[in-house]
């Protein structure tokens, strides 16, 4: 391959925009953008990424997955699929429906690997044996183990997060990392060695932004940036409890608490109970 | 249906974590929300909103689609899905397939119409008759007719935006609104009457947020918020080619324009003639 085609196929491999046009296209016709620029913006990673796998489940959030898929696409290189304990229909938490090509058998690697997270479908998953193992046994072989929202618990269940430095959805987000052993911290995400972690939903796009900050840099980040437009403006400083109205903040938590608290509070009563027998052993 | 079973209703419905839930719960036993205070927090739409249609193609924009479906779904009461020419399997911009249970021919109304943006697929759309003749005859039954990133291309070319304030994706953004014979607005969101039209990507959730907050109030959307755990914090002040690195941002223009610009400016020609024609005929 010369270095104009390999110029030519990292603009493709960047750019969402252009996949399998540009090559249909006579670009000796077109304004090219300078190869010397080209070579400055397009960074090689720090470490080689190639596989980019996001668990999904039955009951996953929509966002908290499609956020970290659409923007970790954007690294160059690198295959972004979804992967599901079966292939098949998959559906979001409101039953949208999407094919999903990889079983958890079909991949044995993840260089990346984003656990999204939702509901009472999320905590079934935390009790699920054969995804535990399967994230346990993908965790070996991975740069990057990550969770959005509460797909911090399901990491937390793996016992991978044991005394690190971790964060989840702001819901109960203290009281579930100490159960699951980890070190809470309140940030929109949390890097721990190889364990990043971030808060609910939308922060998973923050937490993947800096995922690519952190393997290709300022310029790169900036590049993927603008293929987002990312420049937020929410119509209120608001989104974490401290920063909203008390009175609709008290209401969201109990709205939670009338679904999840029944499920976390028997979840706790197992694991002390299994406390109590393990110092009863000894 | 009494006052308590109301009440547990608009929880439902808004919570999108509750789904298919709730109900299965006693709540008597557990901590609920003050009537009170729920009466506050959930006030009723401005205009009654039953339908919200977000309409899909292959080539769609992941995030584009995603950002409002996920966060207009919390408009309590109504029901959101995608639309598509046919029903069945439809990609976005990199392969992914979903399932689209509606057809043109099953949706003959609308309250509220999403137009996602991509790049070619997305030009395409803006030749197609019968795309654009569905969304003008959508458009006469819409509260809120709007389009997120170069949607607004879509839109445009349906004539609807004609003389009104509209923005769109920043790629040659005021060029392209100007084409279609609107007045482009430098806005992450732009609101002429019941037209919404939004800046690229994940401006499609700041205009989301908008509508909700245009609709219910300051105090529903800090819910749907809440929710979405919506408290960004970008890696960089970034993301429109005016904070960028004016290296980075130059590259993504001369990038975006190998592949659209020859389409741009066939269109642009096509335009041109008729509008000759016109005169000529005269």
């Amino acid at each position: 391959m010369n270095a104009k085609n390999a110029i030519s196929v990292a603009i493709i491999t960047l750019l969402s925009v252009a996949q399998g046009l540009a090559q249909k296209l006579n670009s000796d016709s077109l304004t090219k953008p300078n190869s010397e620029i080209m070579t400055i913006v397009m960074t090689q990673p720090k470490v080689p990424i190639k596989t980019i796998g996001i668990l999904v489940y039955d009951g996953y959030n929509t966002l908290d997955a499609m956020g970290p898929y659409h923007t970790l696409a954007e690294i160059r290189g690198a295959k972004t699929f979804f992967v599901a304990k079966q292939k098949g229909m998959v559906k979001n938490q409101r039953g949208m429906e999407m094919k999903v090509d990889k079983s958890f058998d079909d991949v044995k690697q993840l260089d990346i690997l984003v656990i999204p997270g939702g509901a009472v479908e999320t905590f079934m998953q935390t009790q699920d044996t054969v995804t535990l193992n399967w994230i346990k046994d993908i965790d070996k072989t991975t740069h990057y183990t990550t969770s959005v929202c509460t797909g911090s618990w399901i990491l937390g269940a793996t016992g991978l997060l044991k005394g690190k430095n971790a964060t989840s959805n702001w819901y109960r987000a203290a009281e579930m990392m100490a159960m699951y052993g980890a070190n809470f911290k309140k940030e929109r995400w949390v890097k721990d060695g190889k364990y990043w972690t971030s808060a609910g939903v939308t922060a998973g796009m923050d937490m993947s932004l800096a995922i690519i900050d952190d393997m290709m840099g300022r310029k790169y980040t900036e590049g993927v940036m603008l293929d987002l437009e990312y420049d937020p403006k929410p119509p209120y400083q608001a989104g974490i409890p401290e920063k909203s109205d008390p009175i609709v903040a008290d209401m969201m938590k109990k709205m939670y608490d009338m679904v999840m608290l029944p499920l976390i509070e028997k979840e706790k009563k197992n694991r002390q109970s299994k406390k109590k027998n393990l110092v009863f052993a000894q």
